[in-house]
């Protein structure tokens, strides 16, 4: 990791080629990008360090930090035909390990906000996060009126919330401690390092050095939109365009053939959560171009993205927090009532993954026309 | 209710007065209308009796029994003005009475049908009640491919369906046996004399008996429309038109005051169940209308009418089937699985009933228009 071909790195580039410079060279303009996301890595690292015991800005900080390793890690996947892959393959593989070990506290402590909060707008009262969008959330509110708003949780309610606070709290405590001795660790030291290097200088692949940026780097870009367009094409999306098609919680009552068997709604998820992964790399990759020409760069594709990439993250948290209900539901020994507000949780959740595909679908509509 | 005005009836008419009749008086279309219904009723407890043991036959019979009296009923109360209101307010009462009395079984078992339904559907197999048209099931069936159908339930899924069919089977032999003992009272024999002479006389007031059709029929009709109008406007369609809004749940584990309250799910379903009833009238209403002047008839106005009801009949199917799944979970000792299948299923009938109110509010923008 720490090794890597000599003489094969691009110069520091400190900021947006700018519009003039239609002929920089692909791996100029992939370095500007990844020396910015590099040095924003090692900046995000020492706000880490210097945050000490106050857990809200070690939360920032980490939430930056994670935010840079993946843009490096999806930037290097893009474009991998224009780099050194002997360095670049290893580092990126590290950079997701990295990603996923920081990232657990904070799904934890996410998801047990939205379960709290659906238990609360369950129990009448308007939870403290808006699923709908900001406009249906005024209408809900205005058009409800005195249907009892206030009027508390049921003890199966409350019970279940508390179940679920603890064994979250715990996971969470647990994810927090592997992410303090990750951080303590010679793996980890070893991705700064790497990081510290491409802050300066990005390991090219030999071919790609006279490659121009506006011919290379679109035509990466595009085989990743393909990539994107192949995957969600195989969604059922025909389905997910009708509202309330029922499909998303139709193994929810679906006995496992094993014990160990993976659930089956994990298994109706598994291409959304591809899917989702592919949205961000193309956002990545769109973002790389951004960078290169300003002036061409096309906002509604990036906003666009962006919403399906949101639509697509909210599917997966609530296709988690609802595996966390029906997990909690399998405690020993809980009251009946408990298990009947986790049930209905799970449905819940079930649904805000039927309404987040729908939601995808209707942007993904929009997105794949200018391209087909 | 045996007794009845003198001479105030109008002829009996054997159909529909036919294009030509445009200086027919309302009292004779109304008449024909009422003429025609009542002899469906007396066909229908003729079949009734006749039906003997076969279930099948006397479901059927029924079924068109409780058709008739509703039908009757509505026009007697929409067209009121113009009948001889002594004798038809308490007939219009008891067909209520009959009709609510011989649906309770029917209920029952429609009850636990969509519940079966359900049930199978969410353990990963297709239930037998396609939920959201021919279409949207027809492409979920092929978009969903191979996700583990036919796994079976899981054993509190099973438990659960074990315990409903207890219940409403129960429930429904009991309103068996009080159908019948309706059937047999002095009661219902006096609604089956009334409807005996509304066979061949409609009681009239005697100032509508001039009044012509095409003028003074109309009017109450819109009358009637403009009632449903004002009770629809007032229901939160802009929340509901919204896909997703997570509306009908939104009770769904709130706590009730006392222990005697009515859940605050009913609270926010009233204002519905009173809509369906509003369009049920305006629907029989156009049927006489539609019987007068067949040319003029507008057809659209009829299924448009027809398909808002039978969105809000669902609507009640799956608030009443939610509320009996709620119901079965306060059963005292029952295993957490079963009542966690109980909340599950819950919250899938409590997402019909918000599906029901979005399809009504696509149907309604429709029906609105026209008449603004």
């Amino acid at each position: 990791m720490g090794e890597r071909g000599a003489g094969q790195g691009a110069p520091a580039s400190s900021g947006p080629s700018g519009p003039a410079s239609s002929e920089a060279t692909a791996g100029t303009v992939l370095a500007g990008y990844l020396h910015a996301q590099a040095a924003e890595f090692l900046r995000s690292l020492r706000l880490h360090r210097e945050s000490g015991s106050d857990a809200e800005d070690a939360t920032e900080a980490s939430r930056l930090l994670r935010r840079s390793a993946r843009r490096i890690a999806g930037t290097l996947h893009v474009y991998r035909p224009l780099t050194d892959v002997d360095w670049t393959d290893p580092l990126r593989a590290e950079l997701l390990w990295l990603s996923d070990t920081l990232g657990r506290e904070h799904a934890h402590a996410a998801r047990l906000a939205r379960l709290r909060g659906a238990l609360h707008r369950l129990s009448g009262a308007e939870g403290p996060m808006g699923q709908t969008g900001a406009g249906a959330s005024g209408a809900r509110a205005a058009g409800r009126g005195g249907y009892g708003d206030g009027g508390g949780m049921t003890v199966g309610a409350a019970r279940a919330g508390a179940l679920l606070e603890r064994q979250l709290t715990l996971a969470r405590t647990r994810a927090h401690s592997a992410a303090l001795q990750a951080l303590g660790s010679s793996r980890f030291h070893a991705v700064a390092d790497a990081a510290a290097v491409l802050a300066s200088e990005l390991p090219l692949d030999p071919a790609a050095h006279d490659l121009l940026a506006r011919e290379a780097l679109p035509c990466l870009a595009e085989q990743a939109h393909r990539r994107l367009t192949d995957a969600a094409d195989a969604l059922p999306l025909s389905v997910a365009g009708h509202p309330y098609n029922a499909e998303a919680l139709t193994h929810g009552l679906a006995a496992v053939p094993a014990p160990d068997a993976p659930p089956a709604e994990g298994r109706q998820d598994a291409p959304w959560h591809q899917v989702r992964r592919l949205v961000r790399l193309r956002r990545y990759a769109q973002e790389v171009l951004d960078e290169h020409v300003a002036s061409e760069a096309e906002p509604t594709l990036s906003v666009r993205l962006l919403g399906a990439n949101q639509a697509l993250d909210r599917h997966r948290d609530a296709a988690e927090a609802a595996a966390a209900a029906s997990a909690a539901a399998r405690t020993p020994r809980i009251a009946p009532a408990t298990a009947y507000a986790l049930g209905v949780l799970h449905a819940d959740q079930r649904h805000e993954v039927e309404a987040a595909r729908y939601a995808f679908g209707r942007i993904w509509q929009r997105l794949a026309v200018p391209t087909a």
